[in-house]
């Protein structure tokens, strides 16, 4: 017998963040969204603002005491919540403190509510996840954009910038990838030579990509996908296909079955990446599996996480109940 | 008829600088050594201070007046030399200013007098140059670490970074490259999962190469050549001789004649790559051409420049004074 109460569960993302006031049963009482709520890449202090924002959304349609928080972000576990978060959230009227929860998990609930299974998410970053007995068993990439979240965002957006400054140069084969790159950059065709042996187009391409911060290159990773005839483009969609492939398989071999979900937006939106990469997949895991479980965010997951972490037996009757009653509050 | 002169010639690298005080005939009558002298990594007032120094270590020997003073340095000509080197110059006795040449050409002239030709550097980035009358007529790659450097140091010891990450989270092949990079980080094999699903070691490899600057990443190119029976190393190589093939070729198709010069130490300490360059270089421009000429640095070079820059014709006899006087003082 579980005592009937409210749960506050957020999903704090590197460039948004969403709250959600959960009862015991899965309904949704109230919603809440803010700007990026991740302390690695935001900071401790902006990240527990952009958290405080979302949850206090959430909670204000609500009345009542709130039985504890739950935060699912990048790197929990591995630092406390800060004590601004802690006594933002006291104030809130939160009354048994916070758990933060793994990304990865919250990403996996919102499409499941097995405790068995695997996850692939591919935005800016890409990393995969099997979720055995409702933890994290084995994780795959994750590792950024310097060391890999191969085949991810900011991975495709660094191929179409290399790939482009390659054409301009003679390096690489000609690309369509070079206009669309170009226009979003301002920069002009200017083909003249200059005194250090380089086209005024490339030297401005070199000069206007270092303004910017590495990461920033995933704004280009777009690029990829709207230009479908270009061999270039399809190659640099291909191998994304393929690392994200060899991503999930390091978490699947051995132990290929459960549910398989698919989140970040190369996955979301691209679907042809997706599609690439479970044909790649299916290659060398030959189970039949239902298709993989498309989701936004992590928000759902973390509804579910809260409960369940609570004694709350999240079934197929309350997993439908969060996802229909939060779809019905952020309409 | 030339009048006899003696030119400061300097060849301000990354990471050291050199100059040589040249008489008209080729006679080398000073040297001097200092540290980084290029003022995009460095900056204007250390790379000046650099320049300065090694400047005043050559001319320390010879008494009387200098005529001029000729840089070489990376993206010369962008930028007139900053004016505490020109003032620093009068001081020493340089009568009729200064000019900067692209670095490129003086790494060219290390190598040979002649004024058509290739040059093909991989060091911490990758570049190559078509000379043609002397000036640079086209240059490839040069892009930097994040655009392109492709088969260069940094590239090689990311790869070197991102294989071993994969093979410890089972995203690549086990590979002999592991252990010589932990050790290098001071990294111990803790195999055990923490609660974000990664092993211990994959944790500290990644938390130790973001505390590191992106570009440091070229110290571990080395490892790939300590590898040699390992695959994964090999495939490492492989790809980066393909891209500095590319690249070279990108200035020599069409123009497939003139002396070669091989630069920087991925080409000049790797044997194995310069070899693997030629190999796919030679697949694609079928010209009988003598081997490449190592050089180590630009400082040859950058007297050749001064001297054709006034008017002095640079023959094999004067090239040959240059060297071999050049090699007497630094020994």
């Amino acid at each position: 017998m579980v005592t009937m109460n409210n749960y506050l569960a957020v999903d704090a993302g590197g460039t948004s963040t969403r709250a959600v006031l959960v009862s015991s049963s899965g309904a949704c009482l109230g919603y809440g969204f803010s700007g990026g709520g991740n302390p690695v890449s935001r900071g401790f202090e902006a990240s527990a603002a952009a958290v405080l924002e979302a949850a206090e959304k959430a909670l204000a349609a609500a009345g009542g005491p709130v039985h504890s928080a739950t935060i699912a972000q990048a790197g929990a576990s591995l630092q406390p919540p800060p004590r601004m978060l802690l006594e933002g959230f006291r104030r809130l009227g939160v009354v048994n403190g916070t758990v933060t929860q793994p990304d990865l998990l919250a990403v996996f609930y919102s499409g499941t509510y097995q405790n068995d299974g695997h996850a692939l998410i591919a935005g800016t970053g890409a990393v995969a996840a099997r979720v055995q007995a409702g933890r994290l068993a084995a994780v795959a990439d994750g590792a950024g954009w310097l060391l890999g979240d191969s085949g991810a965002g900011f991975w495709l957006g660094r191929e179409v910038v290399r790939a482009v400054a390659a054409a301009l140069d003679g390096r690489g084969p000609h690309t369509a990838l070079t206009e669309p790159l170009l226009a979003e950059l301002d920069i002009h065709m200017d083909t003249a030579v200059g005194s250090y042996g380089r086209t005024g187009v490339l030297q401005q391409l070199i000069n206007k990509a270092y303004e910017l911060a590495p990461i920033e290159l995933s704004r280009f990773a777009p690029l990829v996908f709207g230009a479908p005839g270009d061999p270039v483009a399809v190659d640099i969609a291909n191998r994304a296909a393929a690392a994200l492939a060899r991503t999930l398989l390091a978490v699947m071999e051995g132990h290929p079955g459960g549910p398989l979900v698919f989140g970040g937006s190369v996955l979301v939106k691209g679907g042809t990446v997706a599609a690439a990469v479970l044909e790649k997949v299916g290659l060398r895991v030959p189970v039949a599996r239902p298709a993989p479980v498309l989701v936004h965010d992590g928000v759902v997951g973390a509804a579910v996480l809260a409960l369940k972490r609570h004694g709350v037996e999240v079934d197929a009757g309350v997993f439908g109940r969060i996802a229909t009653s939060l779809a019905a509050l952020r309409d």
